[in-house]
C-alpha cells in the first residue's frame, strides 16, 4: 500500500467540497498553492468560469483532473426527456475530454421528479432499465471520444432521487453487461461514503480490479448522521475504515488519485483555507 | 395475491407506531375496538405495563402477535458485554414465548457505542462476527423454547449504529449458515422500508421462501426523507411499490400478517385515533 503520510501527491480535491466558499478559479489557485496535484470539478462550477479559462488555468497550474462530475441522470418521464439526457451526457463527455479528465463520473439518476419531491412514477425497475439504456447509448459516444465512463454507486438512502445503482456489485454487473472486454471504457467510481457499509465490498473491489476502478473517493460516515445529503464527515471524524478499504483498492491494482469529496453544511460553513488544510492533514494521517 | 381492499384481517400494528401517543394498554384497546387482529409490541412498552397484564389483555381482546420487538444488539466492547447481550436475548425469547409471539425479531446491532455517538471501535467485520456468534448462541436457546428468530436487515444508513446486517441476502446467508435445515427456527423479518431499494430484492425474497419469511413490515419511503430514523412515511405517501413487493412475498409462500411500523415525528405528533384509522384505510388501499 502506498504511504500517504509524508506527502499529499495522491490527494485530489473534489471541488464540491468548497463550492459554498469559493468559485472554481479560487479553488484551483488555493489547491496549487498547497501543492495539490489534482481536482475533480463539477460542470456547473466549470460553466460559471468558462471551460476554456478553466482548461488554461489548470494547465498553467499543473493541476490534473481525477475525474469530471458528472454525467448521468438518465431516467426521464418521457422519450423526449430520455433523449435530452443522452444529449446532455454527450456534452459532458465533450467537456471531460476538453479538460483531459481520466473519466466522466456518472450519477445515474432514479425516479424522474423525485429530486424535486414529486416523482412522476414509482417504478425503480423502469428507472434501472432506462439507466442501462442510457449508459449503453452514452458509451458508444464515449468510446469514440476515448473518455471512460465511471458508474458511481450511490448510498441506498439516495436510491429514490439520485441514483438507482446502489451497490458496487450492481454497478459491476452493468459494466460486465455493457463492456465485457474490460477495456477501461466503462468502470466504477468507488466513493467509500456510499459503499462502506456493504458486506460484499471487499469481494466486489477485488472483482472490479484495475480495469474497472476508475476513481476513488473518500470522506467519512458520522455517527449520528443528521442529513441524508449534506452531513458527510472529514476523514477521521467517522467510522469508515479508510486505510483498510484503500488497501483493498490498491491490492486490486488501483494506483490513481484519492479524491476528497465532502458534502457538508458544517464544512461549507468553515473558511476555505481551513477546509483545504484539514483535508491535506487528514489525508496524510487517516486515508 | 390476497385481497386487502375489503377488510383488514391481515393488518398488524407495530406498537412503536403509537409509542408517543399511548401506553400499550391503550394501543391494544384501540386496536381491538377497530377489529385489528394483531400487534407487534416492544419490550419496553410491555415492561411498562407488566408482561402478565399484557398477556391477559391480549387474550381477552383476541389479539395475536405478529412478532415481538426485539432481540439483537449482540456486538459489545468486551466479553462481559457479549455475555450480557446473550442473557438479554434469552430473556427476550422467554418474553416472546410468554406472549405467544410467532417470532422474536432481531435488530442485530453494530459498532458498540455508536448509538450514543461514541463507537468504541470502527471494525464492522468484527461486529458482523459477533452478530454471527450471538445469533448462533441465542438460537440454541430459541430452539429449546421453540421460538423462531427473525433477523431483520436494516437499511444501510443504519449500518454503523443499529444493525450491521443490511441486505436480505446477507441475512439469508446467515440463516443458511446457522440453520441449513430450514426448519423455521431462523428466518428473516422483511421490512420494506429497509430493503425496498435493493436491486436483488425480488430474487432474495424468492430465495427466502415460506420457511424463512417470518415477518413482513410495511410503511413508505418519503422523498425527501428528512431524518435517518424518524421520518418514515405512511403507506401511499412515498415511493415504495408496496403491492408489487407483497406479490413477491406471497408468491414465495408468505401468508402471515402485514405489519405497519412507522417511526415518524410527524405521525407521532398526530392524535392516535387518526394514525390508527389512517393505517387501516391505507392498508386497504395501498398495501
Amino acid at each position: 500500500m502506498r504511504d500517504f503520510s509524508s506527502n499529499h501527491e495522491a490527494l485530489s480535491i473534489n471541488t464540491a467540497t468548497l463550492r459554498k466558499q469559493w468559485p472554481l478559479e479560487r479553488i484551483v489557485e488555493e489547491c496549487a498553492r498547497r501543492g495539490i496535484r489534482a481536482i475533480s470539478p463539477w460542470r456547473d462550477q466549470v460553466a460559471q468560469v468558462g471551460i476554456g479559462a478553466v482548461a488554461r488555468q489548470l494547465k498553467d497550474a499543473g493541476i490534473a483532473l481525477s475525474g469530471y462530475c458528472r454525467g448521468g441522470f438518465f431516467p426521464a418521464a418521457d422519450e423526449a426527456g430520455l433523449a435530452r439526457a443522452i444529449d446532455d451526457n454527450r456534452r459532458a463527455i465533450d467537456e471531460a475530454k476538453r479538460l483531459n479528465a481520466p473519466c466522466l463520473v456518472l450519477v445515474v439518476g432514479s425516479l424522474p421528479g423525485a429530486l424535486d419531491g414529486a416523482p412522476v412514477h414509482h417504478d425503480i425497475s423502469r428507472a434501472r432499465g432506462e439507466v442501462f439504456e442510457g449508459i449503453a447509448k452514452s458509451l458508444e459516444y464515449a468510446i469514440e471520444a476515448d473518455m471512460p465512463l465511471a458508474i458511481e454507486p450511490l448510498h441506498p438512502m439516495q436510491a429514490a432521487d439520485r441514483a438507482c445503482v446502489n451497490t458496487l456489485e450492481q454497478a459491476l454487473d452493468l459494466c460486465d453487461a455493457l463492456d465485457p472486454e474490460r477495456a477501461r471504457r466503462l468502470g466504477v467510481a468507488v466513493d467509500l461514503y456510499h459503499v462502506w457499509w456493504d458486506p460484499k465490498l471487499e469481494r466486489q473491489i477485488a472483482r472490479a480490479g484495475r480495469d474497472r476502478l476508475l476513481a476513488y473517493h473518500v470522506c467519512d460516515w458520522l455517527v449520528p448522521t443528521k442529513d441524508l445529503v449534506c452531513d458527510r464527515g472529514m476523514m477521521g471524524d467517522g467510522v469508515i475504515e479508510l486505510k483498510k478499504c484503500r488497501q483493498w483498492v490498491e491490492e486490486a491494482g488501483y494506483t490513481g488519485f484519492s479524491e476528497v469529496e465532502i458534502f457538508s453544511d458544517f464544512w461549507w460553513s468553515q473558511p476555505g483555507e481551513r477546509v483545504l488544510d484539514t483535508c491535506i492533514q487528514r489525508h496524510r494521517k487517516c486515508v
